[in-house]
């Protein structure tokens, strides 16, 4: 999104934790791997390792299925990144990425009590990157792929999924796209409307506003406009990468050229995926009860406070406003249906589900500041995980 | 060891010890990942997720070194096996070596406070297994290199440390070596002499017997014969691979000629370090007051009640006999003193520290029975670490 430079939305309401806080809550990183068997006795030390332990790895040689059963590994998710599109701030490589993942790794224990560990590749080429998580297999028991660049991510998605025999999931689509799926019924019904009619403006044709407009589409709605940093995403354009020419086949039905202008007069929601800038006068040309979800990390597209000013629901991908629009909605409840059902790969039919399942826990809660639950509220991810183990089994994936 | 097949050795004091409960305390895996932050609140949530995790990964973009700081890699020892060389079972593959790697992490933390997990590789190929942990780089602060088969873990131990910036050891070599070096320096002392003048016989030219020999030879032994599969590792032998021949050049200077029979008559020391049996009356050929290591694991060369019958002194590599010659005393220190100097690689002087510093320990109470630490003892570690960052930092390494 390049359009109209607007002031930089300024992420207020972190004002009050101060950078030194923030550093001191990442000192020696995260995570911590603890022992879940006990090592204080010669006989703990016979059981645990050596000679027991023998037993064991003798049993697992004999029969591979036996692993899941007797090492950690059927319950751990690696979240695997190259660093190439960390949050909203770009291709800033793997290290700088790590605080990122241990996040998500925490998040996997804290929701949906699964193991997870980050794993971060020093290489930006897609065969390379297939190929070590195929040589990565026998450690792990599902795959999170995070905070890759796009076109690149749907590429590698494909092909993992295609190599490996358990979940994966890019969640940078997926996840997303699941909880905007939530959201957006969540805003829908509380203005008493369907989602079908909606006029939607996806900004942004990276990883996540691909997903959104396949699982949106998929959902019925049937005017959906896609932006990119050049403007309306439209069957004319000669500039368009291959994901984004097919996209073009699906999308904007009612032909529109332009930009972000064009897109966005008249239009009911406007779903801002990029680590762009909307104009306040862009918003102020919507629809009335227009919905805005401003989802960019951590610099929403426009600042909540602007936006109220002239939609009817807004919502952001932060922790410090209402209506947080966050994938931790979706991913640990996804990972560990999967993972409890033994699914071998996560389908549409589990996303639709996931989605389902998120906006029922506060469906008797919903409210304009209460379009989807708290990324903190506890009944979600084991709600998720019923329903997507649910629909793993119904569609005989597990 | 082929020669005189005798009764397999019965690891009897591990009888009182049912499947069951090994089984049992191998349900789920023997780790766990935890937060060490907490994600109880909206708060906690835009400290270490989004927003406030953007300032970590902006400042590590920035300065790389951030990461040690700031991140969990730079405690963080990863366990790498391919599984081809699995306690003395052999190629089981990597699923199956699971068990003893999460046993290993497990012992890192619980003997020196570090993280570790365990990555098995679904490759054999020795370029291919550089070439993953070279792209997983990012992901880790140091590398034990495990259970990977002789003559291949020679090669991939070298071109791993020449690849990375960060401690690499392959603890089948190395931690074994140094804790035999620390307890045939204890049993020597025990009986009043000194290493140099002891003839040893070492039974094994894989990882463990290349690596002892070699530390042998650096600590002043003169006298030591190595025995392979088909005999005496001996110049006039043209079935050699190079690092057999190389070993040829600098052992056995009595020129023997023969196998396990003819090396161990009148030797001083066994040092078994194959998955082989040992005959009785080899070890009844002794010289007097004899030194007998029997260390495969999880079935000694000969039952250590057996080798007591003819030998002063005798140990195994298990927790259910006295004289415990475990890695588990070297390892978690040596990789807690490299990391705790910032050191860049691992040394043969601080491997020689952390020798002394395992006997150091116990040189007050030294005998029979215990001529090294129990395995259990907490003094060890901290010992070890100590010794080992001194000698990094004295080797300009840190």
């Amino acid at each position: 999104m390049t359009d109209a430079p607007n002031a930089t939305a300024d992420p207020a309401s972190l004002a009050s934790i101060s950078s030194e806080e923030i550093f001191a809550g990442h000192l020696g990183g995260k995570l911590s791997v603890e022992l879940s068997a006990p090592l204080d006795t010669q006989r703990d030390l016979s059981i645990a390792y050596t000679p027991g332990v023998a037993q064991v790895s003798r049993a697992i040689a004999e029969d591979e299925s036996m692993a899941k059963q007797y090492t950690w590994t059927d319950r751990l998710v690696v979240v695997v990144s190259d660093g190439t599109a960390v949050l909203g701030l770009g291709d800033i490589g793997p290290r700088a990425s790590l605080p990122v993942m241990e996040g998500k790794s925490a998040l996997f224990k804290k929701f949906a009590g699964l193991n997870s560990i980050p794993i971060v590749l020093d290489t930006k080429d897609v065969d390379e990157i297939v190929e070590t998580l195929i040589r990565l297999r026998p450690s792990f028991g599902a795959v999170n792929l995070e905070d890759i660049s796009a076109p690149r991510c749907f590429e590698i998605e494909k092909r993992v999924v295609e190599a490996l025999d358990c979940p994966v999931m890019h969640d940078d689509q997926h996840g997303t796209a699941i909880v905007v799926l939530a959201a957006l019924n969540g805003a829908a019904r509380v203005q008493g409307r369907g989602i079908d009619g909606l006029k939607v403006v996806v900004s942004g044709a990276g990883a996540a506003g691909v997903a959104c407009t396949n699982i949106l589409l998929a959902a019925g709605v049937a005017d959906v406009t896609v932006l990119d940093s050049r403007g309306i995403v439209a069957r004319e354009r000669a500039d368009l990468n291959e994901v984004k020419a097919e996209l073009a086949q699906r999308t904007n039905p009612r032909g529109l050229q332009g930009g972000a202008a064009e897109a966005l007069a008249g239009a009911d929601v406007f779903l801002g995926l990029s680590a762009g800038v909307i104009a306040e006068e862009l918003i102020a040309s919507m629809a009335p009860e227009s919905i805005v979800f401003a989802m960019s990390n951590p610099d929403p597209e426009i600042h909540p406070d602007v936006a109220r000013k002239y939609a009817s629901i807004v919502a952001t991908g932060r922790s410090d406003f209402p209506n947080q629009i966050n994938n931790v909605l979706a991913f640990p409840g996804i990972f560990k249906g999967a993972l409890d059902a033994g699914a071998r790969r996560i389908t549409e039919g589990m996303k639709i589900a996931a989605a389902n399942a998120i906006l029922g826990v506060v469906a008797d809660e919903l409210g304009p500041d209460k379009i989807v639950p708290s990324p903190l509220d506890p009944r979600v991810a084991p709600a998720v995980a019923e329903a997507v183990a649910a629909a793993a089994r119904a569609e005989g994936v597990a």
